[in-house]
């Protein structure tokens, strides 16, 4: 993801926040370097175990989940605004325009896969709470400076001892059902793109979001689902890409 | 395919002949620019219309088709070797060692596809010569040396004449009947990866060249067939890779 962020924007200086509560140090010195590399920065933000103490812990989740949810309390205050980016993700294309984005007091921007099963399902999952889009939280731009003034972390403590037979995805469950309205659209083509609906794209475009299209115009595939691109036996579309990008990473 | 060649072979000064009868000045400046923004050096060699006069010319195939079989005629005597490459190439690993493989005697390096419904296809077809490999003329070791001291063009020229009928691809039916025993095999899977094939190499190599083993190690994906990554509709699994260059191609 990093490789590919700083291959297709070299003129950009990134400040990146690496919240963790785990990595060791020698981890972090290694990312460091490979940012600094190319020109940019990280900062380490680790996160003390004492933090979120009051909040409840699903079993098979940890805290590192409200990293996301509250990330407008961990990040200095100097902020206001920051892009959240998955690890499983590639960024094809320049990023500037995604990260200029107007808020339009919403949040957060973010795209929903606008696939009908998949709306379907998470409405009926998350019912009664109202779902008209499931956002993916995958790509998640934070509106910091809004969320510092208006944002109540109870709620988000509420909701989940309210539903915890419920959540799937806990952290991207919270947010829709708690933020849903304030989250602001954007083009999963440009931004999200689920390297899993190749086809589905093509035929809900008529044929022109082909590969030409994706490989000139989207900013940010993004390798969803169980299988990654970097295991054995994956088999898709943006394989040979991704390990084309892999191979420039590790050639470092 | 050059723009490919030029990227993965960073450190290479690249002497390349453009063999041709009938592009524009305009276009061959083109591609001279182009390679000398890369560091490397385009040679311009326009082949007359009375060359090949005593040649057989086929009713939908033209005089070029004689370029790459009498090439050895063609280059400047001090050159002792050249690597001819289709266009419907990636080259993405360094290229130095196929450039620099012992001839041991043989005219040329290639490599044959070694799924088996092709060799028996061919070795039907071209009966009554003896094919064992049917040999891929689209990657090309030359031993111009060797070729100019023994080859004999009058060879070619009668070969046409007797099988008209069969010639489905001319030159490399030609290359294949008349130089079957002279030519020395090249590893498919590094030097002419036909792309049709991924999951047949995935099989026969028992899951070991897999799109990672590709992506490290070969060094000549060659889009064979038909159908063309730079056309509409065009489906595989190396698609998103050649978009990818040919974007990087064009943004120049």
């Amino acid at each position: 993801m990093l490789k590919s962020l700083f291959l297709n924007n070299p003129n950009e200086i990134f400040n990146i926040f690496l919240l963790h509560s785990r990595l060791r140090d020698e981890e972090v010195e290694g990312v460091k370097a490979y940012a600094k590399a190319h020109g940019s920065r990280v900062n380490n933000l680790k996160i003390s175990d004492e933090s979120f103490n009051e909040a409840p812990v699903l079993f098979h989740y940890t805290r590192e989940m409200y990293f996301r949810l509250l990330a407008y309390k961990l990040l200095p205050e100097d902020l206001d605004r920051i892009l959240y980016l998955d690890p499983d993700i590639l960024v094809i294309n320049p990023i500037r325009k995604l990260y200029d984005s107007d808020f339009d007091d919403y949040f957060y921007a973010a795209a929903y896969h606008d696939i009908v099963s998949i709306k379907e399902i998470n409405k009926v999952r998350l019912y009664p709470y109202k779902i008209d889009a499931y956002y993916n939280s995958g790509v998640l731009l934070m509106n910091l400076e809004l969320l510092r003034k208006e944002a109540d972390e109870r709620e988000i403590y509420r909701f989940i001892e309210e539903n915890r037979q419920k959540l799937v995805m806990p952290d991207q469950d919270i947010l829709n059902a708690i933020y849903a309205k304030k989250i602001k659209d954007l083009d999963e083509k440009l931004y999200n793109y689920d390297t899993r609906y190749y086809n589905y794209y093509i035929f809900a475009s008529n044929g022109k979001y082909d590969m030409g299209e994706i490989i000139n115009k989207t900013v940010i595939l993004h390798f969803c689902g169980k299988k990654k691109p970097w295991q054995k036996r994956y088999s898709g579309k943006f394989h040979s890409l991704y390990k084309h990008y892999e191979k420039l990473a590790e050639s470092e």
